[in-house]
């Protein structure tokens, strides 16, 4: 028996009629404004060819951590959900993948996973029956034949999706072809880069020694030198900006900085670069970097993301057998008062530059970040990241932090995701969960209507491009 | 002037009209359901005698660890509420003791404690007024008669309150023998064993060296050596098979785990029986013991549960004259991402293998259990504990849990108590608060009501009977 | 054009109507109960000289550091906010710094400083527009002009404030000379001290050797040898409870304390008098004196506060140019259940001792302020403190902490502001807070509204004169 899946015009809102009304008014106010993206990871050869994408387990199931990781907790295969060994191919039919992942479905309830999926079920196949084994293939058949369309390419829906810039994420190594390949072609969507040099300023990172090497070669400097590796950044930073990039990310496992005087910074990475550090002196050097970034940042206008806190592929089998970003990224409890005092002390009070703090340990938020943005100039406070951004998890963030950061040391929402197809349903929810957070303060009269709609297009549209320089 | 003292039927469920005609049609259907109690610290030996009860303080308050550090926290000494100093009478009157407990129940105002006490006043003595000063010998005296009743044995009660199962837990040095009273008198309740070994895998457990030597005493094996030991530890955990149980249990003061090679092993087990291990040591041999006993697990299919985090007895006066378990217990912050990770690089990918963790510290839900239970296929979230289990802690849980873990990585509710007369009051509370998280939901258009239904269901009777192995 | 400002009769109510019924009902009761100030920085030469207040400026935004903190976050010089760079004289023009902050009010929306704003707006200078840029001259010319009439002097706003105590805070070293002019002049309102002695046991507080000297001068004792340090101080609370003084107050870094010896005290003494202490010393030093300390209120009947876990003037820079209490104190994550073992080992069980406990980390409520204080008898927990002194704030302080420490033993609110203007405004959004979160109880069942009502007028009245003494 097939069930009717239907996308409530009131979901997400308070259940209490007044709360409701003061959120379905706010929410019709920034529900179509365009969206802007300014921190994600989908893939710019998508908007540089214009392909079709391919089958709906290969769209939407196979690069999606958030739903793999889940039936893996299940018991379920990697190989199983199409996911490939390393060094090998998945021999998993695309529509037994599909199968097997409608069938358990179910797991999903009370998740993120399951509105964002919805929703991209309702409004952009037109399903109108909930997905469980029943429907498997009815799913299969109807997103297959969809995305064989033209309207279903990855430019025609940027521009259905109503966005208005869209910033994927580069290592510096990267030549950024298909950035040219998007500009070259002429067409109208806003696609640019962001400057994430994680694998060349991480001496832990896989491939370091090469990746120094090819930064060398790609810029002419000598990036066995301090300085020379200093250039080389300054300059890959400078290519970055030419494709549109506005800011800088770095994914550290802490939130650790440093300000080593010169003498002492030119011993860290001989060693570094000699392959000769240790786990203590490779964390060190990271945090170095994350100063001589924010120096960097002071001159030329990046703003600088710290996204720190996660035990990445902390599953040490799954990583040898399918290596990085396969759902066992662990969070971790993450200091910032101590860890950031570094570059605090050097940069803290410049009002030319901008740090967006972002964490995976939302016991940091009343404590230290809503206090610390609260008042240094630098420091604005990223949207709920990775496991938090979600109806909880957004509340939480706001109620957590508006009371002593504000509404203004706040960015606006990042969709952060490589699944494409979902970026409009995850800026929904925020847009909703926001507008909700705002109608309980009108509703308890903390705040008037006409202010909190001032806040909602804030939040929603405003503060984003002002935070990321879109403007 | 006595006050009326009722259950109201809508207590617990959300204000909001609509939310609470949801948890109104969801508890309707599950709230009948039999009560699984897989974890737990009733007395075998109440179901094996058989006798009546003891006096209303006796059986109320003497045991419950709740009240008496609440009337203690308020300077009322704990021989006034009837505990007895290590080797000495108490010499107060059980009247007294009562009617002292009378006159401060209002401390227990907005607390769990009230809540299951009305419950258990209201619905199994039939009292109607509340407990208060002038009540107090008005309850002790309708108490202590009912409960020279037959209907008010232990037995009865267990049928009474439709209890399905209900696991007590036993050290290994437990001979077992009311469990096996209670096979043998062949009445139909189900009462098995659960196997707690801290008293022979804890270095600093009173009494460890006499618990190996007794250890080898019960099992022929030489527990002076590491592979004797072992085996020793084999052999009880078969024979707690025997008596119904279906899972260990691990109160360690910290999460943390190692896989020591055999040598090191064998070299530390050394000291350890030698009396010689120091406290970091003593750690060690701990968290060597936890990846021992799922390797165990892994074999003979007993589902290992971990409740780390309560630093034991706190209170060192209290501890010198009253001894254990004094309401001294208080809970640490607790690091799980780093302590698990030598047990699950070892045995995190297993299909076969479950094992249910705890927390006193709410911070890791949403950071670190959430995320592990929602990858590792061997974890599963153990429900609120220990001052956690209660409303506010319950709805905790579960808005921090499940965005990440959905609900099919928890494992249905736990009682955890010795107070016996309570436990369809807890598994009440646990229901309504779980029907009031879901209807939330539903209010919300996050889930569906049948949907919800399922999940309710799945929260009270059939998610337990599948993580204990129950079936 | 001008908008509006109202404050409503619901405020800070919750939008369920049979909540908001109870919340009234409630706080009807409470609403006009006297204010008893336990704790906080009002100045009490005002009550000594009763002179008017200056400036709009002067008394309501340049010594409020939650204002100028968030004004500075968005890269508002300090200057220009009216405060002087330590040796310099603001060259800001008051009206002009009210103009600055008016056309930035806008970054309060959500946060607490907006409802203590709008009621000291709306209630003490009868304003009906909401501020702004364009209303900024109408507020300054409103506001200046009421504050040269007599019943705007501190005194008469004392009783028009319905304040029935209010104690400030002095370091030992002062000599209370306001305290005596206020008993002098034969004023009836209760302004009473509290001890403070962080410049006299911190040894990194700033001129500790000189502060040392000065306890010596005063009190005639030997403050260069231990004994006579500690009867210098025991003879300043002596000293101090001569002008009502019923508390200390402790402002360490860490919860941290010790139990020393007699020699080992001593021997740190001597190296921490010398001021040759390290870091850990200077910790260990402070650790101990909260230990000494409490022996000392054991003796006096000084009840104790403990106000851990800010890292004090962590922004360098600021602190160089301005000074202290500048807005760049950050809150820490804070132990409790290692740091306050060795004081509760020794005095943890005394019946006529009491310590009340404080904390910037949030996620210490469940998990160890409410068992400790749910437990040891010297233990009370205070209400919510800096940043977390808002609605959200209490309203997690009361659902963590009460189900497991009850509401006595918690202490009523204190205010703990040197913002004397809105101190009203404080304890009323406190009352309402309260009076949603038993409403919430009520309506949910889990607690009759009787006994709701009990405990309102114990939050506001009752706790807080028995807790501090002032019966």
């Amino acid at each position: 028996m097939t069930r009717t899946l239907e996308l409530h015009d009131d979901r997400l809102f308070p259940a209490n009629p007044d709360a409701r009304a003061v959120a379905r008014r706010l929410y019709a106010e920034v529900s179509d404004l365009p969206i802007v993206s300014p921190h994600g990871h989908t893939d710019p050869a998508w908007f540089a060819d214009n392909g079709n994408f391919g089958d709906p387990a290969e769209l939407l199931i196979i690069p999606d951590h958030y739903l793999f990781r889940m039936l893996y907790s299940q018991g379920i295969a990697l190989e199983s959900l199409g996911l490939s060994p390393a060094g090998e191919r998945t021999t998993a039919e695309r529509r037994d993948v599909w199968r097997l992942f409608a069938s358990h479905y179910y797991l999903f309830r009370g998740t993120p996973s399951s509105i964002w999926l919805d929703y991209v079920f309702v409004k952009v196949f037109n399903l109108d029956v909930r997905l469980d084994e029943e429907t498997a293939d009815l799913y299969y058949d109807r997103i297959a034949e969809r995305l064989e369309l033209d309207e279903f390419r990855p430019r025609a829906l940027y521009e259905r999706y109503n966005i208005e810039v869209l910033a994927t994420t580069e290592s510096p190594l990267d030549d950024l072809r298909h950035h040219q390949a998007i500009r070259d072609s002429g067409w109208g969507g806003k696609v640019v880069t962001a400057f994430r040099p994680d694998p060349v300023v991480d001496p832990e990172f896989d491939g370091f020694a090469g990746n120094l090497r090819q930064l060398g070669d790609l810029t002419g400097e000598d990036t066995a030198s301090w300085q020379g590796y200093l250039n080389a950044l300054m300059q890959r930073r400078e290519y970055f900006k030419r494709f549109g990039a506005t800011s800088t990310d770095h994914g550290h496992p802490t939130a650790a900085t440093a300000d080593l005087d010169p003498a002492a910074a030119v011993r860290l990475f001989a060693k570094v670069v000699g392959g000769k550090s240790n786990a203590a002196e490779a964390e060190l050097f990271r945090a170095q970097m994350l100063t001589e970034m924010a120096r960097m940042s002071l001159e030329d206008g990046l703003v600088m993301q710290i996204h720190p806190g996660s035990f990445r592929n902390h599953n040490q089998r799954v990583f040898e057998r399918f290596g990085r970003d396969k759902g066992a990224d662990i969070p971790m409890a993450t200091d910032y008062v101590h860890a950031l005092k570094p570059l605090l002390d050097r940069f803290g009070n410049e009002t030319r530059l901008d740090v967006i703090l972002f964490t995976l340990d939302e016991t940091s938020y009343s404590r230290e970040l809503a206090t610390l943005a609260g008042h240094y100039p630098i420091l604005k406070l990223g949207p709920p990241w990775w496991f938090h951004d979600s109806p909880e998890g957004m509340r939480r963030f706001r109620e957590q932090v508006t009371e002593t950061a504000g509404f203004y040391n706040t960015v606006g929402f990042n969709d952060d995701t490589r699944a494409f197809m979902s970026i409009p349903a995850r800026h929904d929810v925020a847009r909703r969960v926001d507008c909700s957070f705002l109608a309980r303060l009108v509703t308890e009269h903390r705040l008037p209507e006409d202010e909190a709609l001032d806040v909602a297009i804030d939040l929603t549209y405003r503060l984003v491009k002002k935070a990321y320089k879109f403007d």
